[in-house]
């Protein structure tokens, strides 16, 4: 962050918000009316419009002691992307709406908007407008993601079938254990400020919470390997927990094998320090922000040629619930331990 | 409110969310997918897409002591609509996120949600989606109205042409008039909580306030009336800050005549019990969500067909600025009092 402090009043509502906006250039031909106007206008051209959003609560969502504001903003981006790509659809257009309180400076909002620019320029997204408040405390953030789908190529979560493959991209766990971290570095830090943080070797797990990627590219592969999934979900609250809503929407149970779940070898470590099952972080952990899809068996062959994606159990008829086969081949009932936000 | 008090914990978040949307009926054919999934897809069928979101923070934008949870989710979907409309489109969707803290109970955001299918409903449109989350503090409300339009028929604010005439739909000055009674009867309340509420005599301020309605019928008037303005843009802040709007994106001045401003006399007797002057209300109060828009002179004859339309001015060359002539012939410059939430 720089040094200057520029105060949100000196501008007024309508000078930040021509502050932030100011170097705006459409990407997507969609996008026929930007920012500025009572609304935006999106044309896409025969195709259908898929719609998402989120609400970012200080304090709920994110703690801003150890999130800078440039990844706050590039995540909260990409959290809603995911639920884009995760109807098998492109993302093409956003509305940001952001509470400030007195709090944050102009320079403050601006880095926050930095990061909404880079994940907007990454996934190749329009900024086409949003709204700006003053909050009494804490920084409010509520994304719309807007995108479109070849009419009737999207997949829904209720849609697999008895017999599909049950698949996820990427690895899973991290992102709860690099909360760990910060939450324990934290800690120290309001201790002892002193104290300088250790998050040594610890890349990898913090950056999959900071920073987190949509999966763009799993829906490429598939798209390019001829694959429709036949019901797809990304998985914002822990992989139980979402495996179980396929199931309830699907009307299906599962089988999952724990030892198919892809963790990495950073996070199986890092899981370890503080003396937690790894395979515990990816069911409940949360935040993981990959696909979780369900394929016919026949797509088999196609779908290991992508290391990206890992085949990590099947679904069943209802009757037989949701299961989960361990590692020592014992049998248990899956539950959902997911943040639950509201529980606590 | 009922007296029943349901702990949100006892339902859980998704438990909250399927007894929030248990009775959705879709009524747009352009809803292709619902609540319930990653995201929701609509097809508006060769028609452009419009989309405007509005945030609304307890305490900034309103304040529960006088303002019951059903008007609130009411005039919350209403505030999106008139956004759509002023983009001479038609809303069909919408999706809500809220986030609320232990205060409040099942029963207390079961009735904030009737208040939102209350609007769905009059105004034909689908809640198709949303995010729903704990806050620490106080009541979140971000809503995102999505709507169609015939391409290439929706009006910006930036069109309006030299010698247009400027337009505005209803009354102005009210809902500012029913927060002033609001808020002195909360202070004599707070001060002597047994004297009455005194607002006998004041329901069309204080309704104008806490269930305004998007004007819907302007819109149908003009399509029908074959009028399409050269811009458009609705009143929220106030009609001196929107006209400055105006001219600054058509860069164009104007001349607004005082006498032609349209008061409701109710609003007019309302505003000398507080010995404020009418037209500083209309000029800047606020939350009004009229029409304001310029059409072209040759359309005089057809506007002057509906009483909710008053022709209040017209557009000049830019160098002459925007100027108010008083009812006594006096010549002003217009300036934005409007409500600056981010100066306070």
């Amino acid at each position: 962050m720089s040094n200057e402090r520029t105060e949100i009043g000196s501008l007024g509502e309508f000078g930040l918000i021509e502050h932030l906006t100011r170097n705006i250039e459409l990407q997507q031909a969609s996008s026929i009316v930007g920012v500025g106007d009572d609304a935006a206008v999106i044309d896409h051209f025969g195709k259908q419009t898929v719609i998402t959003t989120d609400l970012l609560l200080e304090g709920v969502h994110f703690d801003l002691m150890y999130t800078p504001l440039k990844h706050l903003g590039y995540k909260a981006v990409v959290v809603n992307l995911s639920d884009i790509y995760a109807m098998n659809a492109t993302p093409t257009q956003l509305v940001v709406s952001i509470g400030i309180s007195n709090r944050f400076s102009v320079e403050a909002v601006s880095e926050l908007y930095e990061g909404i620019y880079a994940a907007c320029e990454k996934y190749g997204v329009d900024l086409v407008g949003g709204d700006t408040s003053s909050s009494q405390k804490g920084l409010v953030l509520s994304l719309t993601a807007i995108g479109e789908v070849t009419p009737d190529t999207f997949v829904k979560r209720s849609t697999a079938k008895k017999g599909d493959l049950l698949c996820v991209s990427g690895d899973l766990g991290a992102a709860y254990i690099g909360l760990l971290f910060l939450e324990r570095e934290k800690k120290i830090f309001l201790e002892s400020p002193k104290v300088q943080p250790d998050l040594e070797g610890e890349q990898y797990v913090i950056g999959r919470l900071l920073k987190p990627e949509a999966r763009k590219d799993i829906v490429a592969f598939l798209n390019k390997s001829a694959i429709v999934p036949t019901a797809m979900m990304d998985i914002s609250d822990g992989l139980s927990s979402e495996i179980l809503h396929l199931c309830k929407q699907s009307q299906l149970g599962c089988v999952l094998y724990e030892e198919k779940i892809p963790i990495a070898e950073a996070t199986r470590l890092a899981a370890f320090k503080f003396e937690i099952d790894p395979t515990a972080c990816s069911l409940s952990g949360g935040e993981d922000y990959e696909l979780l899809f369900t394929i016919s068996a026949n797509d088999y062959e196609k779908i290991v040629q992508s290391e990206q994606i890992s085949v990590i159990g099947y679904m069943t008829e209802p009757e037989k619930g949701a299961t989960l086969i361990t590692k020592g081949g014992s049998t248990h009932p899956l539950i959902a331990q997911g943040w639950n936000h509201l529980k606590k």
